[in-house]
């Protein structure tokens, strides 16, 4: 516990900025894009029909304002922001231990999504050993992509006791060390550095063109605060990384999850006071169908840090899906739109902006990733 | 005939700075993107399985070298490029025919694609009445996005005859102007705009970026020149329009067409030294389902101004819109990718590029729009 307590501790605003200074050359600095159209969408109130069967059945729909700034770590390397976390943590380990050791040891993890092709990505850059342990019953394009990355890939079954016996196995015969998906102190300071690469964008895009911004020309001329952000939850390095960035700022960092078949764990964590430990949920969000982490909790669950958590149905995380698609014509996975979805459909969330701002907010919304293909996007949508 | 030789000697690269000058205010400067990934595919030779079937079967496949840069149009206003040719149309007729006459006639014309919708959104712009005649069986959708710009629609039957009649029923009642899609002076010089913007932009880009170029570093600071750009063709005024621009420059033009149910008329037209002027294909590529017009005939016929006609099949067509969907994370509709896929799958044009440039092409690709559906990316690769 002390432990922990020292890392939560250690999760400060300056840790994401020496991340930021030893990951920037490995990563991209994904666009921040704004979009007229769904500002007006997400401003018009919902009808009084979308509210029937929940708590604000008959009552006056919310009128809040919004104007988006998206961050698109679809564009990111990998396709994901998962980038981030993978080459911070290396790096640091190569600091922390030496190079030497490193490359002798190489890394491991498991996953068969986003994390597992940026470990190996970040691994073959700098030159060390990786292997990657996936379900065997992974989608062969995640196998490919992550083995053309130039990491041995070793098969496993797909409970997470199954995984965590393969890894063992592996760490037994090669001494590799761990780099874990989202729980993990490096990791989160590296997904945080998209919060300071999007306030940076956000204050020179708003400095050009403060018709953008809800804040006078004075102001963005100045150094002007994003009203808020809203995030993906999934294991939460994503969100935890974003909020210890702004904990000393006025942003306010908002959480977004699925509600399907519990994936809201972290919500109603929140609620009930603990972590959630265990979900089992096969949302079509398949990036967030984790668990919020131990160490990432510790900071979600930090009011001063993050300021709420809100979640999303299927339908309401296809509808975002597909305004993005037809009307901004990005690429973005499922996962990567619950954060507008809940600011498109979630009424208490659309109440709350309505009632704390009537000039309406600068809303920081980040696109996780655009790690999808055409049949998946044909089959949700047929 | 001389009415025609006069507009064919006046499409000048005068003639579309004139009209860049006239749109700037209405149209984006859509985003110059490149992306490494497809570079590499590009500059793969392609595997002798699948020249099998072509006249390059058993023949070593070709090896260029592709540097693309991509002119997203599909981040164009309305979606795609022919929101400059609307726009340019009608700033023209308020100069040559006075504000007040155009206000009063209003304009018309018939199309069931973007053209609709571009001439519908810069008619509410400039505060024009405009007539819109859609055959009835259109994508409700499309009716919708024509209407929401405040247009007046009528239907009509589907074939040219049944529509040409409304409007001439229409043009009868209100003395409206017609707007040709893309048979038309003012039109071409509008889509030529796209050229002047995409070397604007790949000049600026290769001058901070010379890495991204296959010309050093000191052309790079002076003022290079892209060595082609292809862009597809359906009426061609896209096509024309770029080729007039680059017509005293040292850029080649191509085009790209379908090949299925014969929709490469342009291609085909320029073998047997004669526009083809009628053509029925249901080709995937719906843009591009028009023969060439007359006067983008005399542009695209011109070597000197258009280098070549190139063209791909059904399935060249959706592996190369996979490619841009699932790589770069963009949304094109299938018309758009044509010249891409020519770049990726013609063996023609891929020993064209080899045999004259051992050291590759920056190569200019013009994606015309991104006008689709989630459902209609579904059908396509179900």
């Amino acid at each position: 516990m002390t432990d922990l307590k020292s890392k939560v501790e250690a999760l400060t605003p300056e840790a994401i900025l020496a991340a930021y200074q030893l990951v920037q050359p490995f990563v991209h600095s994904t666009p921040l894009l704004t979009n007229t159209t769904l500002n007006k969408l997400a401003s018009t109130p919902q009808t009084p029909e979308s509210l029937i069967g929940t708590p604000y059945e008959g009552q006056p729909p919310a009128k809040p304002t919004f104007r988006f700034f998206f961050k698109c770590e679809n564009y990111q390397r990998i396709g994901a922001f998962k980038a981030r976390g993978a080459f911070h943590a290396l790096l640091r380990l190569i600091l922390e231990r030496g190079e030497s050791e490193v490359k002798k040891r190489g890394v491991i993890t498991h996953s068969s999504g986003n994390h597992a092709q940026a470990l190996a990505l970040a691994a073959a850059t700098l030159n060390i050993p990786a292997y990657i342990v996936m379900p065997s019953i992974s989608t062969p394009s995640k196998i490919a992509g992550t083995r053309s990355h130039g990491a041995q890939v070793i098969f496993s079954g797909s409970t997470s006791t199954e995984r965590e016996a393969v890894v063992a196995e592996i760490q037994a015969k090669t001494d590799a060390i761990l780099v874990p998906p989202y729980d993990d102190f490096n990791v989160i300071c590296g997904q945080g550095t998209t919060a300071l690469d999007m306030e940076k964008q956000y204050r020179a895009l708003v400095k050009e063109s403060p018709h953008l911004s809800r804040h006078s020309a004075d102001v963005c001329r100045a150094a002007p605060a994003l009203d808020a952000v809203i995030t993906p939850v999934g294991g939460g390095g994503l969100n935890a990384g974003v909020a210890t960035f702004f904990s000393d700022k006025k942003t306010r960092v908002f959480g977004a999850e699925p509600s399907f078949e519990g994936a809201d764990d972290c919500r109603r964590g929140l609620l009930a006071g603990e972590r959630i430990a265990a979900v089992k949920t096969l949302t079509i969000a398949d990036g967030l169908r984790t668990p919020v982490g131990v160490l990432n909790w510790e900071v979600i669950s930090d009011p001063n840090k993050v300021a709420g958590v809100f979640s999303v149905t299927e339908e309401q995380i296809k509808a975002a899906m597909r305004l993005v698609l037809e009307r901004m014509k990005v690429v973005v996975e499922p996962s990567a739109v619950v954060g507008l979805a809940v600011c498109l459909f979630n009424e208490e969330f659309r109440r709350m902006v309505e009632k704390e701002a009537p000039q309406g907010w600068d809303m920081g919304v980040v696109f996780s990733g655009g790690n999808t293909t055409v049949e998946a996007i044909g089959k949700l949508f047929s």
